[in-house]
């Protein structure tokens, strides 16, 4: 049976980035930026007013205060229809542009305006000031962004500002949940005798949605060869398969035959991992226009498939999103309690942090809550995290630093 | 003209939590829960078998190895028809109901299977081994959530587990996003002479996106007074209003009388902060179910209203999601430049950090990053935060700790 670094070696050697699409902008907040973006012509595109006010010529303004004619108005949206005259203002509007030999805006708060004049009060007044000169932020044929980079809000609003209605990014992933087993009912309705809800795929859709991941879930297929073979197939067009149950030695089990029978290449089944030892993966069969489906055979105890998630499934999704795979992030803590450790599984123990009143930098002390196994969800939610013990018998003592895997 | 602080508070004095409302779960994602939520049923239901193997009576197995009779199979989904005979065991899958009186479960693995009689191996065996009992993970009537705690996956897996498939929550924000101006063009279009494209729409809808919220988007509202009445009333209905442009001190400002003669009662226009100062608040009409709209006015500078929105609107949005408002998150920095600050607006200076190979715990060193003002988006893209200054003439020294907000 693999350990879990090599378990997760084997997964992340099958990822790989999705093929880069052109996609409109506004659907891609935190998705990779594919190739560079250039600037198509200069922002702002002409001589912008920064201030409502009065657009004049600083020559004009020796010795204030000055008695200067009112021109035209420029609305914001508006051109100018002509040059200043000498001794000529134009009343403009904040994001106006200005004439094309003003070189000045005088805030109306710093004016007495008339009906056909204005007056410029005494100031400082140089020019430039009030004034965005075209090309100023950027110059038609600058680099706006690098290759690479994630799209935040201010990324997504300059890119808008330049006009970059469809960009090119590295794919997002497309993902299935599907959820298999006789005994499971939909959420919604009460199980009947040997019945339980489908409380995983929820779970899993919530896991994916905060990643930024819109997911497909299939209906729940029952343990039926026909069944199965249809609802897989369907998710096999995807680019993850998150396929829930079935994967245990059991007799109804017939999830690895039947992805096999896909065509579904198994690199591994079972790891020496706490909860969650029955996982399976494999990869899908070619495709013309992405990589083959990574499909992960999760176990039906929600705790097992919370675990693989986050230690097999997100990884990859880094990797499918063009990014460094990125680990659990594992924090130390101290034990406060002695545990004896007699397992080759690397255990995720559900802990609690006991002393919250902690500085922020010293390791907090944790101890596991009450916990029912792999089937027990309702121990996760009263614990903080995971207390992490390694793949071979140990002994704990309270007070030893442990590994702790913090759980938001 | 208010300094941040003060105007920070008559926001958050305006706020309040939105009202309760009951949801469907799937819908829950990261919201509050409003109220404890009970357990209506055991957990499991039953017994249930948490390997696949065979179901036996330890009183049976004194002496391994030991040879019992094969009973009836129970595949997850059924329900056993009779309890065990002595000296039987029932071939049983993980997930499934136990015979009433069995009292553990042999891994398949640990046995060797006949015909009509399965072989239990030497092994150490304990009544309770492998079998989940009903009520273990929560007991009827248990409470299974604390109101006020926010919906994570492994939360919404154990409500759909538990049947909770609508909950009460703080209910979400309704935003709207008005973007107003004669001058704007959708971004998706080439900008006639004096327009300029729509940026600011995109980035604020982003912005409550990263916080889980859906917006909607008005069409971009002309500067006219009936256009803007009428988009403005339709954006009143919602919970949070953030209207774009036209709260500056121009003759086609109409935003904040338009706003008033809606019955937006001004809470206060223009704060002493760079960029973002002509910033215009007030609170719509009281409404039957929720509290009154609070109502933006962000100047159209896409820095201004990038600050704006981090300073005044999230710490609101905080509050109305039932939280304590959080700030910023200032943190310090050396600033690597002598700054010259001649202004009484707090000023937030888009900077980089210079030093990226420092301590994970030691201040960065920042400096400037090329600023063409307000309008300049494309220099926060570059900079990796905003300086702050204080709202006083002041100088900072090459070295000295300046505070340093973190973009991301």
């Amino acid at each position: 049976m693999l350990r879990v670094p090599e378990a997760l070696a084997r997964v992340l050697e099958h990822a790989a980035p999705l093929p880069v699409a052109e996609r409109p902008l506004e659907n891609c907040l935190g998705r990779r930026l594919a190739a560079d973006v250039w600037a198509d012509a200069d922002q702002p595109p002409f001589d912008k007013a920064l201030v409502d006010g009065f657009a004049v010529r600083c020559e004009d303004l020796e010795g204030l205060p000055k008695r200067l004619r009112l021109g035209e108005t420029i609305l914001a949206g508006q051109v100018p229809s002509r040059p200043l005259a000498p001794g000529e203002a134009a009343t403009i509007m904040t994001g106006a542009p200005l004439p094309s030999n003003a070189d000045a805006v005088v805030m109306v708060e710093r004016t007495a305006p008339g009906f056909d004049s204005v007056e410029i009060l005494e100031q400082a007044i140089k020019p430039g000031m009030n004034r965005l000169p075209r090309g100023r932020v950027y110059r038609a044929g600058d680099r706006l962004l690098e290759g690479g980079v994630e799209l935040t809000p201010a990324r997504m609003g300059l890119l808008a500002a330049a006009g970059a209605s469809r960009v090119r990014i590295v794919d997002w992933t497309r993902s299935a949940v599907v959820p298999t087993g006789d005994e499971l009912v939909d959420f919604r309705e009460v199980p009947g005798p040997g019945r339980i809800r489908n409380s995983n795929a929820l779970m899993l859709e919530t896991l994916l949605a905060r990643r930024g991941l819109a997911s497909w879930t299939s209906p729940i297929l029952r343990d039926e060869a026909d069944v199965l073979r249809n609802g897989l197939k369907r998710a096999l067009e995807l680019d993850v398969v998150l396929v829930i149950g079935g994967v245990s030695a059991g007799q109804k089990d017939l999830v690895p035959a039947t992805l096999r029978e896909l065509g579904v290449r198994e690199v591994f089944h079972k790891v020496r991992i706490k909860p969650g030892k029955p996982l399976w993966f494999g990869v899908g069969p070619a495709r013309s226009e992405r990589p083959p489906a990574l499909v992960f055979g999760l176990p039906g105890n929600p705790l097992s498939g919370l675990v693989n998630f986050l230690i097999f499934v997100a990884p990859a999704l880094d990797v499918l999103d063009g990014r460094p795979a990125r680990g659990l992030g594992i924090l130390p803590a101290y034990s406060a309690v002695r545990l004896e450790h007699r397992s080759d599984l690397e255990t995720y123990l559900p802990v609690r942090i006991v002393d919250a009143h902690r500085t922020p930098t010293a390791p907090p002390t944790v101890e596991p809550v009450d916990y029912g196994g792999s089937a027990d969800l309702a121990s996760v939610v009263r614990a903080d995290g995971f207390l992490v013990l390694p793949d071979r018998e140990t002994t704990v003592e309270p007070g030893e630093i442990v590994g702790f895997l913090p759980l938001d």
